[in-house]
């Protein structure tokens, strides 16, 4: 099923241990589309700037990637952030901010774009969360992922947009923030119990230490790929997003979403995130190819098999 | 195979968001033994006060644990730790500690403590634990916990001592930290490099977030059982480590420890350790029995499993 992303579509300035570099392509809708392109055809929406062009255009458009959603606003410049990573890279400083296009963004989709089986809605405020999905009305599997500016300035607004949502995807300190309770199991179905019965799901991103699913009747949580280097964290939450979402889309319509399939959706999205940090930027996912994913995933398995005798 | 625990046997004066508790029986050695003691005959050695009483050693008792190795120093004071707890439990503040006994503690073991096949040297100072064992000759596996105050004060006696041990079990940020790396699997095989070759092991403890193994040709990575109300956190990595090293011993020293043994290891120490962070101090474990821990077993088995088609 095609899939939706809304979101920015952003120049990073990132500074590592491992180097610095200056206006790469990044941004939570590009990290998402990126990851999800491997799995069914991804529609982006987002604006840009005069400063946005036909390389950065090139990188998606090789993934496959329909960028006829990215609305170029004469005379703006593109969303820019500047980042600062400590030695471990656990830690992260932002240093620079320019909203650019994005302070005047409001979402008008294509036909094409409202028509995807598939949303996703990637951080932006939750008022313009609610008007992409109020405009995709086909839609049989919508996600969002927000942020703790968003839980403390909008939280009611946020809280519709959960709500109007198949799934919730968030760090899980952000979860606690949410549902003020100190445990993820806890906070997790605290979010659950707000929404309608049925079909939902909560992702909490753990970082380095990995994702957990939680819905009314499962618990899953798979570790983030061991690495000896990781090189640049950026984008990490987004691409695990665009593997998760992007598996559950390649299943197509017909079939049940199975606990064995989104756990499945897990290790994909925990896969490509895993390839995301091992370089700055988009770099390592823009040439990424779908036999590495999937041997990667076979690894995590097997990394967290066990008999119980 | 018979296990002796030498290290630390105190009072708890604990205060989380759950409650308040003066003067509980803890201490790493307490933890440890009350966990491995579900796997196999274990010795507990180390110094109490004339504060340590009947019923303390009663909850010992109760679970077979050998208490003939407790040194009871007349006139001292038992070993005392307060600490307080933040909101989400993951944050701790050590308001008081009273070394007592510890301070002029050296280890003298039995025949029978210095007989056993397996020992676990819990966080005391490294030199100690070096003394401890060489003490025991026949020992087949030998594990070792720490902490970040022996990384930076007695760095030399820590490295010596972990490379006369099978298993070194680690948190998380204090193996980055002894390693000087900032990933973990790079920190682990850092460690597994500088001793001798063979039957070695990392354990990483991640708190809340579980546990991670490495050795030389495998990584596995286990999630902590998911609560919904965490009581009191204290102990858990003592009790993780009780039911590793105990799980282990009781395969007997005659079988090679498989992968597969060490993993299952990880989710019985896992799942006692979810036991004992449920209530305060010792209690949950105290009156644990052991179909609930294999139980637990199963669940994690079935939060963690995946297929990859």
């Amino acid at each position: 099923m095609p899939v939706t992303v809304v979101g920015s579509i952003a120049f990073d300035a990132v500074k590592t241990p491992f180097g610095e570099h200056e206006r790469m392509l990044g941004g939570a809708a590009v990290h998402f589309a990126l990851a999800a392109s491997f799995f069914d055809v991804v529609r982006i929406v987002g604006p840009v700037g005069d400063d946005f062009g036909e390389s950065e255009l090139e990188v998606l458009r090789r993934r496959e990637i329909d960028v006829s959603g990215i609305e170029h606003v004469p005379g703006g410049r593109t969303f820019f952030w500047r980042g600062e990573y400590g030695w471990d890279l656990n830690t992260r400083a932002t240093l620079e901010t320019q909203l650019g296009v994005f302070e005047q963004f409001e979402p008008k989709l294509s036909a094409a774009a409202r028509s995807s089986d598939v949303v996703f809605l990637a951080n932006i405020q939750p008022d313009l969360q609610l008007a992409v999905r109020a405009q995709c009305q086909e839609t049989r599997f919508a996600a969002l992922d927000s942020m703790n500016l968003w839980i403390e300035v909008a939280r009611d607004s946020l809280i519709e947009a959960i709500n109007a949502v198949d799934c919730l995807i968030l760090n899980d300190a952000e979860l606690r923030q949410l549902a003020g309770k100190p445990s993820l199991v806890g906070a997790a179905r605290e979010v659950l119990s707000w929404g309608p019965p049925g079909r939902r799901a909560v992702v909490a991103k753990l970082g380095e230490y990995g994702a957990a699913l939680i819905t009314a009747d499962d618990y899953f949580s798979i570790p983030a790929f061991p690495l000896e280097t990781v090189v640049d964290p950026t984008g990490a939450g987004d691409s695990f997003a665009g593997g998760f979402v992007g598996y559950i889309a390649a299943q197509g319509g017909d079939k049940p979403l199975t606990p064995n399939v989104l756990r499945r959706a897990m290790a994909y999205g925990t896969a490509i995130a895993s390839f995301n940090v091992q370089e700055f930027g988009t770099e390592r996912v823009a040439r990424l190819r779908m036999d590495e994913i999937d041997e990667r995933v076979v690894d995590l398995q097997r990394m967290t098999a066990f008999s119980t005798s």
